[in-house]
């Protein structure tokens, strides 16, 4: 490869401003939501010892981690492919210190050898929110309500995307209904997490060995095996049966909010803390959610876009052996992931990603002042001072790089920046602010533009 | 290694909340102060093709990368040890349309296969500020000046820290007039930037080789061969010796600050520049300051703790080639990095780190409210929706995971989590709103605590 030639290597980004931007837009977005919701931030290393990950991560992520050795190491590592491993190493090193629930988010750069493609990228940057200690259906709640907190912050509504919630008893009681019994879980589990991945006929026929016939696989192909029992119904299609409510454990509860959907004993708690939380209206139950990673043991959820477009924006769900897999007590879990990628692709799709002077203001990346000299000596040597006694007080001040000294020319180009203010030096010791909003201008001793402009009005 | 004992990687950290929150104190001054100087953020991919520092970094940097291969795979890459060439080719890729200057920031976690030391981990974050496409001395004092904003808005004072200048054509003269001829410079300069790193008898051996004794290799040992030339003074003693104002090529300047310590006619323009961006009081002009990197050109500077103790905070200086190298045009470029390791350590020596009360307040990590419900059935049924509706309004909510509900405990936790206010429900229609500032509280209807803490007094 010619010096001149190197590329980024393939499925990983080069972020130039204007992408760069949009990125911060939903870091900070990210950061706000967690915080709000009472989590507090870590991070652990970039890459890990590949111990970690062969561990208990699944097939699906070890065959897909970029992993060295230093040339005459002993140690193997790998990029990091997802946090929750380094989480319960975190919790289990300082679980006797640590507080009950413990609540902690992050966010960073997560790797993963895969086939580039929409929507999936080798680097790619990676949310993580989760409980640990909390067996209740309420910390589950907590999760899935922090996850859908964030997508109403961007601007999602229930019509976008909906968070489809499963529980991998439910999921069994349904299947050992069905015939399958449970040591064979495991297997239809990994299988059907293939769904996206597989040619149709290779899942047909995966299915067909599980007792499902090809119109009973349509519906996982489809992914309509979903449960909405409408409030007054007395029966759903589930896999292309007819099941009651009673079937499916479902008894009316005056109690509780008149529009819950849900369809056993091991959903129903979750779905009255969801809707304590305020966010059951984003929720599907749906029996073939499962997540491929290996670890999960109750509560299981991915979000996606409502028409089946694009991969799954979030996952998550319940770990409770993992914490002890490291060495630590055993610590209920719950929690999950959203990358940027498929995010910010629906974003766009749905025109939620601000335009660059929305941006912009958001970022607060508009200056406060663009400083002109209008080219007299005097002027001219004020002008980097003046600039840098700005910046020093706190204000985001710029001034042009052109050699043009045309007042009118410069004034434009502080509007195109979207600078509030320009500062027109005339000379040594005269200027006029202008508020570039309104248009409104005067002129004052040059000694006091530094305290008009950082004096709130 | 068993499941049960992983720890992180050598020389990697686990950063557990309350170093979270110091890093995030840290990245969020880097932006800031990047964004006020009119700096556009941008970033790279974590890894690279290995060949991106093969071809310019310099062997030092080579010779420390953690480099790997995909089993099977063609291509060799490296985790980033450094940012600038990342910078370059992207710069080099759309060079026609971006404009001149370009003035780009980014902070990102680097890595290198060092032996891990204080101030020294294989594994820390890098701000890094670069203007391209200004070959004047302005561009350089621009970057100097941002790097000394950033230090200032920490706290710190030019007491505390000194930003060593130097430039490879100054430190050439000298070299030329003490009979070290050019071709041998790049040799000492290797040399010279390996200071801190050989030992002392190896270093001094390494310098007799340039024709240095004993005594002048003293100077460069202890860190000493720096100039200044006080107002009204006429010589200096350099190396050992003693030198005029007029050797050194200085001149009384009457129109440029009476402050001004200069030695050559390479600097001299960037003191000025230095001046009128007012932070030459940090600055001393230090002919022993070379950069280890291979690819610089004319200004190199570094940021020092003022005794000389530990590392350096931050390096950088122009690299007026390097985008031509990666396929761009002849670009004039200047800029630093700056890690978080050195930088935290000096912070924490001087007191400077805000304690965890203090970080809370910065990092808009305190909560809002503190929702109690005081136990009776009606207030408990409406914890979990009033903690909902306050978040979905944007504010930072919390509650007790506690059991209990009596009521003086849990205004001492929303106390102890520094809580701005705190709301007892009392029943199914009617709260308490106490402002945890002042003390006061007053009872209201339950459905006016929203409005109430969300509508600004």
């Amino acid at each position: 490869m010619g010096s001149n030639q190197i590329q980024a290597p393939k499925g990983t980004r080069d972020l130039y401003p204007a992408d760069a931007a949009k990125r911060r837009f939903v870091t900070e977005a990210w950061r706000k939501v967690s915080v709000r919701h009472g989590f507090d931030e870590i991070d652990g290393p970039t890459f890990e010892h590949l111990a970690l990950y062969t561990v208990k991560s699944g097939e699906g992520i070890v065959s897909e981690l970029f992993s060295f050795r230093r040339e005459g190491g002993e140690q193997d590592y790998a990029l990091r492919p997802e946090f929750t491993p380094t989480l319960a190493r975190m919790f289990a090193a300082r679980a006797g210190a640590l507080p009950r629930p413990t609540k902690w988010f992050m966010t960073g750069p997560f790797f993963r050898a895969e086939r580039p493609q929409r929507g999936r990228l080798r680097e790619f940057l990676q949310w993580n929110v989760d409980v640990l200690g909390d067996p209740s259906p309420q910390a589950d709640a907590e999760v899935i309500a922090c996850c859908v907190a964030l997508l109403r912050d961007l601007g999602f509504t229930p019509e976008h995307l909906r968070v489809k919630v499963n529980h991998r008893d439910a999921l069994a009681k349904w299947l050992v209904a069905r015939g399958v019994e449970a040591p064979r879980h495991a297997d239809l589990f990994k299988l059907l997490d293939q769904r996206g991945k597989l040619p149709p006929d290779q899942f047909v026929a995966g299915l067909a060995a599980f007792g499902f016939n090809a119109q009973q696989a349509e519906v996982f192909i489809k992914g309509v095996i979903r449960v909405e029992i409408p409030p007054g119904a007395t029966s759903v299609e589930v896999a292309g049966e007819r099941v009651t409510r009673e079937q499916l454990g479902v008894q009316d509860h005056p109690e509780e909010p008149a529009d819950l959907t849900f369809f056993s004993d091991a959903v129903r708690p979750l779905a009255v803390a969801l809707a304590n939380a305020g966010v059951l209206d984003w929720v599907d139950f749906d029996l073939s959610i499962v997540r491929g990673l290996a670890y999960y043991t109750g509560m299981v959820f991915e979000v996606h876009e409502a028409t089946g477009a694009e991969r799954a924006v979030a996952g998550g769900g319940r770990y409770d052996n993992l914490v002890e897999l490291f060495g630590g007590p055993p610590t209920p879990a719950v929690g999950f992931g959203m990358g940027d990628v498929v995010l910010t692709l629906i974003m766009q799709d749905k025109g939620l990603m601000p335009d660059e002077t929305g941006m912009l203001e958001r970022a607060g990346m508009r200056p406060d002042v663009f400083v002109i000299s209008n080219g007299v000596p005097e002027a001219e040597a004020q002008l980097h001072p003046l600039v840098a006694s700005f910046r020093a007080a706190g204000l985001h001040a710029r001034h042009t790089s052109k050699a043009t000294r045309n007042v009118g020319k410069l004034l434009k180009e502080a509007g195109d920046c979207r600078a509030r203010h320009a500062v027109i030096i005339e000379s040594g010791r005269s200027c006029t602010i202008k508020d570039m909003g309104t248009g409104e201008q005067r002129q004052l001793p040059l000694d006091q533009a530094l305290g008009t402009l950082t004096t709130p009005r």
